[in-house]
């Protein structure tokens, strides 16, 4: 398999987590989102991924984008160990945590979005670090309250075992950590991700050990 | 099943469409995200929903949040007709085509997104309108030219009969209508849209037709 990734696109973090769960080879592609206009904008990128964004995963004839349906397919291909563990009810539950994640503040903090705040609504920098951290701290918030009160919730996400929402949830903390976001009130997110962190699988991850990180 | 709606609201649509396709009877329970200062922050609603979004699918023991979460759940406890037919990778071209509205379009037009951008950061009203647009036409661009260039697609987003793709596709051209967003660029959508709009199922799911409409 190759995965075109970006070494910071939590995007990217997120389906790198998965493939490394669940122990499966997979050779990096670099996109550089940044470098010379953005190489996701060439048109060989663009005529596999007309979105110009990443992640992209190739499995044989599949060519597949978006994270999180690049990890459902990933969980239909390779089942074990499974991210959708469950029965119908609690793997809704685990798709609601990864798409809080997913829909709720990520897009808001997206590069693109940034750049038009900052070039087209001439935003000043610190009125765009504001907008940064306020759907970190409006997304958390939710989150926190959801985690702290549902029965469903355990080492990690859900259950004793990293799941889908896990996938989420380690880049966003990465992201928040980045903007210098107080983590103190969200101790559930806090614990999940300190559980995160000490597997193997998630290290190697994480994008300061990306071949492209910088 | 209950399902805490609000006519207008995207996400809210989508589900309604899901539960129209598979012929599942439900009570809508409304939820104004608008009066009393939005509905969606009461106490009570928080309860249920501490994400306060709108919607909110109760089914038996199950309170489900998050439209494509409740998609994929009704999907898995009532499989006919299928939203999501085919094998891992149709079934991940389905999803990206979802999430491609769900993460990349609706997120930035939400209605807590435009008041931030009004209250917060004081943009005009042409800027707010204009900010709305350019999401629109980023997403529709990459989707058109995704959708014109696949053998999936058929009459609808993906071959002959309506999936979850076409869930997010109906909401999301409703609000390009809405802002007056010119579609001649999208014949794809276009066509794939008028199909849709075809089938009493979906159009019973519409913003006009729900008891709380205005």
């Amino acid at each position: 398999m190759q995965l075109y990734s970006y070494f910071r696109s939590s995007a990217a973090f997120r389906v790198r987590i998965a493939l490394e769960l669940k122990g499966l080879p997979f050779d990096i592609v670099p996109v550089h989102l940044l470098r010379e206009g953005g190489q996701q904008h060439t048109p060989e990128y663009l005529a596999r991924n007309p979105d110009g964004l990443v992640p992209l995963l190739i499995d044989g004839d599949h060519v597949l984008n978006q994270s999180l349906a690049i990890i459902e397919y990933l969980d239909e291909a390779y089942p074990q160990p499974p991210l959708l563990p469950g029965d119908a009810g609690q793997r809704a539950h685990i798709r609601a945590l990864a798409l809080a994640i997913a829909c709720e503040i990520h897009p808001l903090n997206n590069l693109r979005v940034l750049k038009y705040l900052k070039r087209t609504l001439e935003v000043s920098e610190d009125e765009k670090d504001a907008w940064y951290r306020h759907w970190i701290t409006l997304g958390f918030g939710a989150l926190e309250r959801r985690l702290a009160s549902d029965s469903r919730t355990g080492r990690y996400c859900v259950g004793d075992t990293p799941t889908l929402a896990d996938a989420c949830l380690v880049p966003q903390v990465f992201n928040a950590q980045r903007f210098a976001v107080d983590l103190a009130p969200y101790p559930t997110i806090s614990r999940v991700f300190a559980q995160c962190m000490q597997l193997e699988a998630i290290q190697r991850a994480t994008p300061a050990v990306q071949p492209d990180a910088e």
